[in-house]
This record gives C-alpha cells, structure tokens and sequence, in this order.
C-alpha cells in the first residue's frame, strides 16, 4: 500500500492512495503515528480500506490538496553519513567501517512539496536524496540483517536538507547543520515494505533548477537497509514511526567544484524508483 | 512550584509536590508534556492546585512511591558538550568557542532512581551530572540570552550517561554513545524558574558508591542557560517539553587517571542545589 496524509500543515488526514490520482480518507483509524504503528494499525489497514470502500466511501481526487509527510512527527529521525562509496569520495572522506550515526530534529519534517526555508545566516544550504525508512516495530539488540529488515514499515523519498557551515564548521557535530526549520522534505508516500522487494536496488535522482545533480542507486550504498536497521537496534531501541536517513550518493553541492549551494528561487526535484517524488521551491529566511 | 510524575514506567500521573514528603495529583491537566506547556498549563498550575486542595484533594505520601523523569518524553534531548571550562581541561579538549551541539534519543528519559542498564558489549559506561533546562515555550531565533531565559520553564538534575567508545572511538559523531537505553535519569523534580533565580550559581555533585567523583557549581559554565536557549534557537526550532543538557564538570570516568567505568552493582548518587537528589543502581546488559 501507499500511505499518504492530506491537508494543511499539522491538521493532515492519513489516507491510502488507490491510483495515481485518488485517494481514500481513513482518518477513522487515527493519524499515521507512533500508536498507530504500535498497534498493528498498518496490518489492519487492507481491510479496513475494503470495508470503507464496500460502505460506499468515495476515493477523493489529489488534485488542489496539500500533501503532507506521510508520516506525523517521529520519536526520532536518525541519519546515515557517507553511506554512499562514490559520496565519501567525493567529500574527501574515507568509507566508514561502520555507518556513522547521527540525527535531525523530528520537526524538521516537512511535506514533498513545501518550501525548503534558507536559515538565517547560512551560506551553505545543501541537497542530498536519501533513502527514508520508516521503522514499524520497536527494535533492540535485533540479531541480524535480517531481523532488521522485518521491523521497517515501509520506504519513502527523504532529502536531508544540509547546512555545511553550520554542519562542519562550527564544532563538528553534524546535528547542527541538519535541524533548521523544514530541512526533511519526506513523501510523497509510504510505500510499505512488501511493495519493495529490493530496497537496495532503486534508482534515484535529484536536480537543481532541471539541471541534474545526484543520479544513482541505493546499490550503491555501503550498508543496506536491514544492516542500518540491525546496527542501530545496538545503541538506541528504534520506536515504530522512527525514520532512518541512509545517506546520499554523489553529486551534492559541497562537492562540485567550485561548490553550489542553494539560494532563493531555486527549485530541487527528486525521485526515488516506485516512491514517487518531491518538488521543492527555496525561499529565504524568516 | 516542583512538578513531579509518580507511578509505575509509562503510566505515570503528573503532581505538585506540596512538601518534602507529600504530592497533590493533577492529573486531570493531563501529563506534563508538549501539549500541557504549549497550552499554558504551566501558569495555570498554581491556581488548579488551590482549587483542588479548595475542593477537599488531599495531599498523598510519597513513600512507596516509584518516582519517574518529571516529564514526559520529549520532541527532544539536545546535549551541550564541554561547556565546564575544566571538563573540557580533563578531557584534553580546548574551550570551544561556540556550544558544542549533539543529542540524545528521547526514549532513553527514565526515573530519577531507575537502574542504569549497562549496554551489551559496553566496556565504558560513565557518569555525568548536568543542570537539564526543560524549555517552555517554542523557540526559534531568540534575540539575545534574556530572550533565552524567557522560554525556560524550569530545571532539573540529570545524568547524561556516556558510553565513551560507543561515543568517541565509533566514527566520532557523539549521538551513538548517548542514546542507550535508560541513558538519562532525570529528576525527581522539575523546578519552575521562578524558583531558580539564578540557574547559573548552583553547587551540584555526583558520587559513586559514597566516593565523590563530581564536586561543582553551575557557576563554571562557559555559556550559560538562557544563552544555550538563545544559541539553540538559532539552528532549529525548540519545542515546548524539549531538554537541554547542559554539560558536565570535571570528575567524569573517562578522566580519572586510570579511567573508571561503571560496572554491575555500582551505585551513582547524584544532586544539584534546590533540585534534588538522584540514586540509581547499575544492573547488567539485557
């Protein structure tokens, strides 16, 4: 299924996609959260989507609504650095042994085609396409790949929205560079996991202005989904609705030469294989 | 007024502490949470109090009681490293000139007198008392520290447990050793800043089994509370219920010569001046 929430910022209905086009509202089974996740709400929803539709309820038309992230805010957003062999390379970074973690603020979250605000003060706001993933149950000390691949809910598009002086230059924990206001543009959909077979083999891309910059897979990465999932579960307990980053390929601004970042007016468009995708518009600082 | 939840993980009732040894539930504010500040709670608390102790609510002992975090998890736990002048000397860092930002999953928030659970295959577990500043009202580009300090709902004792190889020796992004579960003890109280003139002046120490370890006073800060609150908001949003951890003086483990990490059975007393004690016992990996 495609998981998607409609309507103005902090008031979207969860619904289900069921075409390109329409939607169904099934805010009856409550906002698509950590408690919804919790309690199996994601297993019940096939049939609950069937029984409204056999009840007479009407598949909407997405058509003038606003699409929100398609998930409410999560107990945690946790990210991935250098998970991309080429990405390292090109910001002069060796691969890592094993990934580096750290995170984002969860109210960063933002919808797929909401602006992308400029910081105050920043000279380096960048891009990266970034595989999400949503955790469905809660994780600890899983016991392998494996196992962590059974906990994810589902995928969906994500762009880590980076500022680099903030990130790198100002003390070197990169959490200050990724917790500005609207910096993870997330959806347009869930899509959940037994509609990816591969998560580790889909095509992703990212342009500036319709000039492409990012163009790669997620076989590119260096730990795969189940691996991210599994590693993570050994120093934090994952909570259904926390969302992983896993990192972007190459191509982000900090690393052409000379570097680009983004400025007012500037459009980023991005897409990942079978997850839809995002357009946002850059404005400037509050 | 001290603000106190009281009763078993997860199910906590928020109360007023009336004296030392008695609690009034006001429960029906709902928990003290992001909702219960962002609504005002906070200001109408002492009014709903009277009116209750009025309506004949009679104060309950607090003997037998479990007391848990005086919060309830978090959007947030933002970290501040090396902000004591002679922790960052023992440590063998430099003063940074700006914060030092990193943070915590919120879900590792326990009971001011909850077990410390060792991580699987931790070999550094450490100690670190901190002034925990809970922030009261959404913030985001504060004009200056005094600005800061209006948006500070109050203080609280807590322990920023660190697994110092998990942090500093696992690709060097702080968040992957902070984050295990039951890694902050907080409380037993949230003190309202009205009761904190000055947050900044505040002896406070740790001990292990009776030995002091930790023996200072908030006065050491290199930046201090309402300052952090100004700096923070200027690369993310707070939000109401968010924590800030403000920094651990000197006498950590890890710069004991040689160092000294926490071990099974190992109890970890802690205090900061008018917040109140902590005592937790160290138990085993899961």
């Amino acid at each position: 299924m495609k998981l998607i929430r409609i309507g103005d910022p902090g008031h979207e209905k969860p619904a289900v996609l069921i075409d390109e086009d329409h939607f169904l509202d099934v805010s009856v089974t409550g906002d698509f959260n950590e408690e919804f996740l919790a309690s199996g709400g994601l297993t019940e929803l096939p049939a609950l989507s069937r029984k409204l539709l056999s009840e007479g309820a009407t598949p909407q038309p997405l058509a003038g609504h606003r699409v929100g992230a398609p998930i409410a805010r999560p107990h945690q957003i946790v990210c991935i650095g250098l998970n991309y062999a080429d990405h390292a390379a090109e910001t002069g970074a060796e691969i890592p042994p094993e990934p580096i973690i750290f995170t984002k603020s969860p109210n960063t979250l933002i919808g797929p085609q909401d602006s992308i605000r400029l910081p105050r003060n920043s000279v380096k706001t960048d891009w990266e396409v970034e595989l999400g993933i949503v955790v469905g149950t809660r994780a600890q000390y899983l016991a392998d790949e494996n196992e962590g691949l059974l906990h994810i809910a589902g995928y969906m598009v994500c762009n880590d929205v980076s500022e680099r002086e903030f990130q790198l230059e100002r003390q070197g924990q990169w959490s200050k560079g990724k917790s500005c206001e609207t910096f993870n543009p997330a959806g347009p959909w869930l899509v959940t996991a037994d509609e990816v077979p591969d998560p580790a083999n889909l095509t992703m891309s990212l342009s500036v202005n319709g000039v492409t910059m990012q163009n790669s897979t997620t076989a590119q990465m260096v730990f795969k989904p189940g691996f991210l999932v599994y590693y993570l579960s050994q120093f934090m307990v994952l909570e259904p609705g926390d969302v992983i980053n896993t990192g972007t390929p190459p191509g982000v601004g900090m690393g052409l030469k000379p570097p680009r970042y983004l400025a007012e007016g500037d459009v980023v468009e991005l897409t990942i294989e079978g997850l839809g995708a995002q357009r946002q518009t850059v404005v400037g600082p509050r």
